[in-house]
């Protein structure tokens, strides 16, 4: 599986060009230094792999992985000014190094530089719109995260008053497929499209995107509830610090408590700020559920519905690595 | 005149339609406030002569138009967050009435409403190309600016540590070339790309667009200090208010000022806070120099470009019409 890893790596240098193209020079280091500060570059890989499984070039893709690397980040760095991030990768987020307003300027010169890239590829028109299509679903998707969210946002009245009093199961599946899946999705059609696959391949590819993303988001939830700090290199309970009721095992967890313990844990989410302590406690709460085996099923059932897409697809070595990536991005201890 | 703002004022509801796609229902009333509070539709209105001045189709222009006046939203949106603009068009500006994060998500999808909108229109391959060079060219116009602004932002010290120390006329003409010539040379470009119109007449809008853009920039900064805030609705000194140095005003007038009386008006431009009355005393000793004269002289030339522009363009209503705008842009008593 390292040899998966250092696929996406290798595209730094041409990523970095696209960067730091019509932008005064003084906004070079803020433009570099999400791409600088790491990343799994998961979604290039993704789109290098099915542009090989459907028999494609390499070289030609290599744009179009640039592309969706850069608007992954995209999506990190406006993520961090909605949460008020502060941390990502282990270091200082965009915001909190360089400011909101540079921040922002960023963020929406990265918007662009995807697009910049992408016109170096074979099949700009149809690739264009995948993307705005996609870049749409994941700011609807970003819209529905804060509708979800506990707790009282400052200076926010407006998304307060609008808050979703219920969120269920079928409510999180809507949403983490266009905040999460979406991406991994437009990576791997895009990925066959300009790698000239047939349209049954492309939807199959599309497909397989689909499940491998909402399996990712899925991971991430459980992971920030599971996790084990000093192995995921993250802090364990954000998503109940950062007001969101929208992670699978919350869900699943709530629908076994009893009243007192659901409104004990919609508290500690909904509460301005929560010591370490408290958000402990809640994780033991959850814990308690026992909902584990259920997100596991779950996994396992998107498991299926993965190799499945993947089977009008002819066997190559690619087509290999992108059904193990499947037990890579589930096991997540990098 | 008042038939041209009859003109873009009729697509509002072709607007709405495209702003409230792929949104949860909650956000609709933040979508649609930009478009709601008014606005003087004059980049549609281009979009549509262009069109008519190359002997195109008013109807397949429509979406183009749309896609014109939602991108110069989109900005005012940004520009907005980045200032932290309290009014626009003489009501709470979107930020101040839905907040920030609201603010953001909902510039966020108007960016992408744009290409929903022009995915409507015959030769949308080449007319994203020139939208999103024209995005990207706003970015660098935006970065610029707050390079030239004096003063200390808060919570903004990698731009407080980056500002150009001299900004002049040439700097000035690079940067409204971008902030603001960018959208209107994109408007008149793409109503003759969309009309149909031969590359000599695409060229030739293109630079009509650039003069006229120019023109309002210029108009816009001259009535910051000299005009009438009944008049204008719009309270004169704002640029000084508001950190800027870059309005050719105060660029021409620091010119003739002797070193005291110039560190005074930087002073002024750099406070944090200024009280109305320090603002209308800078803007005396900015009057006292006597720069009218030169400004005017400017957007004569200017306007003798423009004219000049239009001459490969065969004698139709619309040609006459954008031959008039010019006055009309300059005019801007309404």
């Amino acid at each position: 599986m390292e040899k998966l890893l250092t696929y996406g790596k290798n595209i730094d240098l041409d990523i970095e060009k696209f960067l730091v193209q019509n932008i005064p020079t003084e906004f070079r280091e803020a433009m570099l230094y999400p791409i600088k500060t790491g990343g799994k570059r998961i979604r290039p890989t993704l789109v290098l792999l099915s542009a090989q499984a459907v028999g494609g070039d390499i070289n030609s893709a290599l744009p179009v992985a640039v592309a969706y690397e850069i608007a992954h980040n995209t999506t990190l760095i406006f993520d961090d000014i909605i949460d008020k991030g502060e941390t990502r990768r282990g270091v200082p987020t965009l915001r909190k190094a360089f400011g909101e307003v540079t921040s922002l300027l960023v963020g929406l010169k990265y918007r662009e530089a995807v697009v910049r890239a992408l016109e170096q590829a074979p099949q700009f028109l149809r690739l264009i719109k995948v993307l705005t299509r996609t870049i749409d679903e994941i700011l609807e998707g970003a819209m529905l995260e804060v509708l979800f969210e506990r707790g009282i946002r400052e200076n926010e009245p407006f998304i307060n008053s609008k808050r979703r009093p219920n969120v269920d199961i079928d409510d999180y599946f809507y949403m983490i497929d266009k905040k999460t899946a979406a991406l991994f999705r437009a990576s791997c059609e895009s990925g066959a499209i300009v790698g000239g696959g047939t349209e049954e391949e492309i939807t199959a590819l599309r497909s397989y995107g689909t499940n491998l993303g909402i399996m990712f988001q899925i991971t991430d939830d459980y992971l920030d509830i599971y996790g084990d700090e000093e192995l995921i290199g993250k802090i364990v309970g954000k998503d109940i610090m950062e007001h969101r009721i929208a992670n699978i095992v919350v869900l699943l967890s709530m629908k076994k408590m009893d009243e007192e313990n659901r409104n004990k844990l919609i508290g500690v989410i909904s509460k301005q700020e929560t010591t370490k302590e408290e958000i402990l406690d809640a994780i033991k709460m959850i814990k308690s559920t026992n909902v584990e085996k259920e997100v596991f099923e779950i996994l396992d059932s998107y498991k299926v519905k993965l190799k499945e897409a993947l089977k009008p697809l002819k066997q190559t070595e690619a087509k290999l690595i992108l059904e193990n990536i499947a037990d890579f991005v589930t096991s997540r201890q990098f």
